[in-house]
């Protein structure tokens, strides 16, 4: 099977850990590049390659190019790229931004390359969560049809599986994704918090609330989200919601703004399910606009 | 071992899973009671004893009694049992309430029982998630001391692992476990909903987001919260915040208005982290607050 030569720009957490992955799977990662250049050479002298000074000399050395820079470097970068006259029509070049669209490395396109976004639906907190988090992550994948046989190769590489997305839809995309993974660490951070309130200290607390998270995420898996509603709005319960409100407030400002905004949500949901009528829909909404009496 | 003759009152999805799980460790469920008569009665074929019309008539039958019925009929209950003349010494009663303290079954203890709550911290959206998910979760135990030695056998036989809590803190314990658990839905439902906007429908949106979730999961509980929190606030991504904003207010008012409040909170855990700095942290609420241009 054909192995590719690996360039990456930008060695932060992603990039170094597709640039592990691939070359543990054969490829050869030929050179790296960073702004700094701590990162390249600290990952170069892991993976035996070079790393350079200026991210075009790259282009000498490899037919596939991550461009894992932060987001608003990527245009910066595929000018930079675009106007040394050295992009060559064997040259694929992958970001891995999961709001851009493949559309902004355009001017390495306009000189014969070939684009594409690949972007794994994983949460990169380090490297090595990243190495072991990759594998069975979806990707979502959008670009040039030229790209689309190495983008599926990499990605089989990687271990994921992939799924299609057009450019326009990548912001939503991600919103989605950053609710799933950014505010599922706020909520995570927000129940600690409470019950870090009453001397539950943050590692007991995790540990308690894991079963409950992991049941409640089979329950969704098996009967989508409403069905999964339980709890007092579920119930229309607005005697314990209202207690909740009584002790939340004498907490914060900001967790009694987060409990009744996602209350007000999670109200249309009972609803959606059906366990709660129109009359327990008002009087929750009543509290979770004003508040407990 | 002693086995214990087991009552139910109530017996709705926790109330059932915990009689059916008891009797496959080989306790003695000898009756239930349910309002309607319905559910009791179902239950009671299956594990092969009575349902009875009159919740009081249990109290002759079993030392170990349940009252799993809605939060806000735990009193009158307890009253109803209480005012019988029935209630004796060797009676143990344990409610399932999160939010309510063990002494909502006060008057059953001024007859001399022995009263205590035992909140198990899953989500139940039916026996049978119940049964597979209960196994491995954490009892909150609150109540009197002589109820003790049976609610940690019960919690062992459950396959459960207990811990104590203060009757006064469990509205505070109950806030949490919603947040993590029904909020999570709420969450859950919302990415869906995004993802649904641009065309996936919710089985694959699923199945794309678990191992993210999963992922998250993983980090948080390896590093805690601070620490797993990724993606634009994190990175101080001003630009792509602003794009989020540009698209949902396209959507909706809530999307929105839970966007912008989960982001205010999330901002303050970048800052914890240290990879945001005070300049990136105003331009970030500002968006958060006032929305996009």
């Amino acid at each position: 099977m054909t192995m590719y030569r690996i360039g990456v720009i930008g060695t932060g957490v992603v990039g170094s850990a597709v640039a592990i992955l691939l070359q543990d799977k054969g490829h050869q990662v030929t050179g790296l590049y960073s702004k700094t250049g701590i990162s390249a050479a600290s990952l170069a002298e892991r993976l035996g390659c070079r790393a350079f000074a200026d991210p075009v000399e790259l282009l000498g050395f490899a037919e596939v190019i991550f461009i894992t820079t932060p987001d608003r470097e990527l245009d910066h970068m595929a000018s930079l790229l675009a106007g040394s006259g050295m992009v060559r029509g064997k040259h694929r070049f992958f970001h891995m931004s999961g709001a851009l669209p493949a559309e902004v490395l355009t001017p390495l396109r306009e000189q014969g390359g070939v684009i594409c976004s690949l972007h794994p639906l994983q949460s990169f907190a380090g490297i090595q969560q990243a190495l072991v988090n990759l594998p069975g992550s979806f990707f979502a994948v959008q670009g040039d049809a030229s790209a689309m046989e190495i983008a599926y190769r990499i990605i089989s590489d990687l271990e994921g599986k992939p799924f299609t997305i057009q450019g326009e839809d990548k912001p939503l995309y991600h919103l989605g994704a950053v609710i799933a993974s950014n505010y599922l660490v706020t909520l995570m951070h927000y129940a600690l918090s409470i019950f870090g309130s009453i001397g539950i200290p943050e590692d007991k607390a995790i540990a308690a609330l894991l079963p409950l998270i992991r049941g409640t995420l089979s329950n969704i898996e098996e009967l989508g989200p409403v069905k999964s509603l339980t709890g007092p709005v579920a119930r229309g319960d607005s005697d314990t919601v209202g207690g909740h409100l009584k002790v939340v407030s004498k907490l914060n400002y900001s967790y009694t703004d987060l409990y009744k905004t996602l209350g007000r949500y999670t109200v249309e949901i009972a609803l959606e399910k059906g366990s709660i009528d129109e009359t327990q829909r008002n009087r929750l909404l009543k509290l979770f606009c004003e508040g407990a009496e």
